[in-house]
């Protein structure tokens, strides 16, 4: 796509670095900002830089957060001896969505990827181990890993679980299995093994 | 979604303005730049603002442009005696992209439609008649009108083709009918009518 302007151009360009933007929709939204008023573009343009500039995390479970600490490690009705890991801050909001979990979280901000460059010290794992050994307030009981089931997530679940134990800390993982509504004839082999090897007894 | 952040979600709303994007993409791109270095993000935030900013449009056919006239009018390769009038950018880069048009371009800036509060008068259509009355070189021979077929775009056709006729212009609309490589049976009634009222004939 040849276009007649540097500016237009090099916005395109900045737009289509966003992840699943490609140049025809990058061109779409240049185009639309083009379009808008000056104090809209000048908002648009504000509310952007500060995503870089203001955002700030909390210190105990690295969430995004305005606050020191967020909503959820200051909430007196969450369960502070309960402690989710998740890769990131979607993972986070995917749990809160399905309104079943009430403990604290640990976001990890990824997971351990000697390919991509991420060893264990890009990783938020030695504030998790410290919030284990010495807990703010009341002793953590379990840590649950919430990890995806990739290599990556795999080795992390290992790594994590290891440093855990010694720390006297009950350690698990979330269940694998059949997804609710799914057909078992469509399920992937591993899913489908897994989910008769951890089988759970049926509730009266 | 409920976000933690005030920042986030002043990110994620201004994003989601963007046209087709939805909460979801938006907190996809938010998280993206959060994560971005500070020159990627700065570099980011400076190309979106220059779009606003200091984008130009060609005096003579109101495409974007960093010059004066753009590459197009300025070109001498381009037939000057022939004006394609578009509804807005992206067509004049859809019909660049067939390379089987080597005329000039008239960009209107939308098509007359008064729910939507466009008169004639927010159009680029004084600029169109004053080209074709008095050139700046060539004498325009045709003016071909490839607007979108609504009834918007149908109503400013048959507005220009009024305005344009008693200046001694030759007026032309593309062709509509069948798509190359789509089947009779599921076109539209109206298109295929057309297709048929409009029939060329066969090249020997």
């Amino acid at each position: 796509m040849e276009l007649n302007s540097n500016i237009l151009q090099r916005g395109v360009d900045a737009l289509s670095a966003l992840p699943g933007v490609g140049k025809r929709s990058a061109l779409r939204y240049a185009l639309h900002l083009v379009k808008m008023s000056d104090a809209e573009a000048m908002d648009f343009v504000d509310a952007v830089r500060r995503l870089k500039t203001d955002i700030k995390y909390c210190r105990r479970c690295h969430c995004i957060s305005d606050e020191e600490l967020c909503p959820i490690c200051s909430s007196p009705k969450r369960q502070q001896n309960l402690i989710c890991v998740v890769e990131n801050i979607q993972d986070v909001m995917a749990i809160e969505n399905t309104q079943q979990y009430r403990g604290l979280y640990h976001v990890l901000g990824g997971v351990i990827s000697p390919i991509d460059g991420i060893g264990i010290r890009d990783l938020n794992i030695e504030s998790l181990l410290q919030r284990v050994a010495h807990p703010e307030s009341e002793k953590v009981e379990e840590v649950i890993l919430a990890l995806p089931t990739t290599m990556e997530g795999d080795t992390t679940n290992f790594y994590l679980n290891k440093q855990l134990k010694p720390l006297g800390v009950k350690v698990s993982a979330i269940a694998r299995g059949i997804a609710i509504g799914d057909n078992l004839e469509y399920a992937d082999e591993v899913t489908l093994g897994r989910s008769i090897l951890h089988r759970i007894p049926f509730e009266q």
